[in-house]
């Protein structure tokens, strides 16, 4: 039943973007957009928006114009991310400025976030709260950037950056959806309380499958984050740890260039540390606060089965 | 008095500029928003929005937030296009992805794209306007690349850039200050026309200004646009009079690398087939066109002078 109502709302939203799509000019400009928009996607913050109206009582089909502004937001952040990191591909395929040029994907990435405010800047309210939550993601790609390769990284800014780059825009969609139904303002509060520590249970999720999951469900290589030297929460830990032993088996793997790291030896070495199991304590720590934030909102439990849907779907069986 | 009145308005735009960029943190995201902002400007788009206002009978110290977010898009679109133009200087100070590094200077523009738009979608109305003018400008921007090295670039194309990439900005500046002043719909087309033209009176005289003027008055050296092979009116029409009159130096000199061309040889061409005075038909009919749209406007002629002298300030003595 919830499943249906998710799935029910993830086609509204794919027609909804399928007309958007169909709709753009075959310019420079516009293409880019398109051709981004149509790659196959989760669509979790466009249906966050829906989810978040239904919760309150509102028509989904209400609120498609603001879920399509924030799935817009989202690929101006991938276009221009994409730039900052060099990356050759996205979801398997060549990124704008790969497949065209880095000005057209500054451009293009540039109009795609005027018209995201074309849709979410109807309302002063909604404009508001989706400005604050776009200033928390480029302040958290930035604080991205700024820790990269910084061997001080602590735990507290590796937080803050992800809340940042990840939590922030998910809790964003759901407080646009819960103020376009009506809500009151602490149901609001409530409602971006959930979307925030789902967001962050799920980064933190993804950063222990990329060490410890199984590469033929992820699809990714194992321990990619490890061999980057990406200072995720599992590495911060296990650095800390080891030297308080006195271990130098990770700190020697990291000062050599990444292609030489041997992957294998730092997993080997993370297990005998404990660090998934502290990962694990944290990531069940934001889907147990999640839950406990929609829990508190006050409307009919049945209401509540969709949004529980999405968290089973984007956490899987972590407790 | 209409002198005094310019001056004052610049003065509290200034003042607020100054206020905006002491309180922003001191960053790597906003760093370049406040050294970008600080560089000496001339802060007509603002002026614009503070004189549309006052024209209507309304404080302009009721519309300096909007102005300010204006002046905050104009510098976006700086930090934007100096890296699609690899510029190294900007008003004679290095640009911001030279000063700092191109990803920053992405990022930075993207937040302070965010943080005009928390100025200019406190009202719908407002917001729409500056949402419709943004995306011209990123399409001038998109077509100006388009045009770039294009032997075929008609007049018609080159008109159509330089109104989406200047006129419309100046344009959208005063329709927000009108509208913000609760001028009626006509009366908001009446100003904006003005601003149209104007800018684009502006831009051909700075095209003319850089092949005849006095380069120790423009600060510029003579005839860059030739010596870049700029498809500006001049040389548009130039080509098309040296082709019906057989004449090769033209074509001769732009199939030449930039550091090789003769631009004196160039400029004595485009002297000879008389095209200055056909630009400067043009700079005068625009800027007739755009006197003409603010005398139709209904106000007391004494509340006009600020704009005739800003218009004045603009173009100077070209009639």
């Amino acid at each position: 039943m919830s499943h249906a109502a998710l799935a029910a709302n993830r086609a509204r939203i794919d027609q909804h973007i399928d007309r958007w799509v169909a709709g753009l000019p075959a310019d420079t400009l516009h293409a880019p957009m398109a051709y981004l928009m149509g790659l196959p996607a989760k669509r979790v913050r466009p249906a966050a928006v829906l989810l978040a109206a239904e919760l309150f009582g509102h028509d989904p089909e209400a609120v498609l114009d603001e879920a399509l502004g924030i799935e817009l937001f989202h690929n101006f952040t991938l276009m221009h991310d994409d730039i900052m990191d060099r990356a050759p591909l996205r979801r398997g395929m060549p990124t704008v400025h790969t497949r065209w040029n880095v000005n057209t994907a500054i451009l293009s990435g540039d109009a795609l976030l005027v018209k995201a405010y074309q849709l979410m800047a109807r309302r002063p309210d909604v404009a508001a709260v989706f400005s604050a939550h776009a200033l928390g993601v480029c302040q958290g790609q930035q604080l991205d950037m700024d820790l990269e390769g910084r061997d001080d990284a602590g735990v507290a800014a590796y937080m803050e950056m992800i809340r940042l780059k990840t939590a922030v825009l998910l809790s964003g969609a759901l407080r646009i959806g819960a103020i376009l139904a009506g809500a009151p303002a602490a149901e609001v509060d409530r409602i971006g309380a959930f979307g925030e520590h789902l967001g962050l249970a799920f980064q933190l999720r993804d950063d222990l499958l990329d060490a410890f999951g199984d590469p033929d469900r992820t699809g990714k290589q194992r321990g990619g984050d490890l061999r980057a030297g990406k200072r995720t929460l599992l590495l911060i830990r296990a650095l800390e740890r080891s030297d308080a032993l006195g271990r130098t088996e990770l700190r020697e793997e990291l000062r050599k260039a990444p292609e030489a790291r041997d992957v294998d030896r730092m997993l080997r070495v993370l297990g005998e540390l404990g660090v998934e199991a502290v990962a694990l304590a944290e990531v069940e720590r934001h889907h147990g606060l999640a839950l406990g934030a929609l829990d508190a909102i006050d409307v009919p439990g049945t209401r509540k089965e969709a949004l529980h849907q999405l968290a089973h779907d984007l956490l899987g069986r972590t407790r």
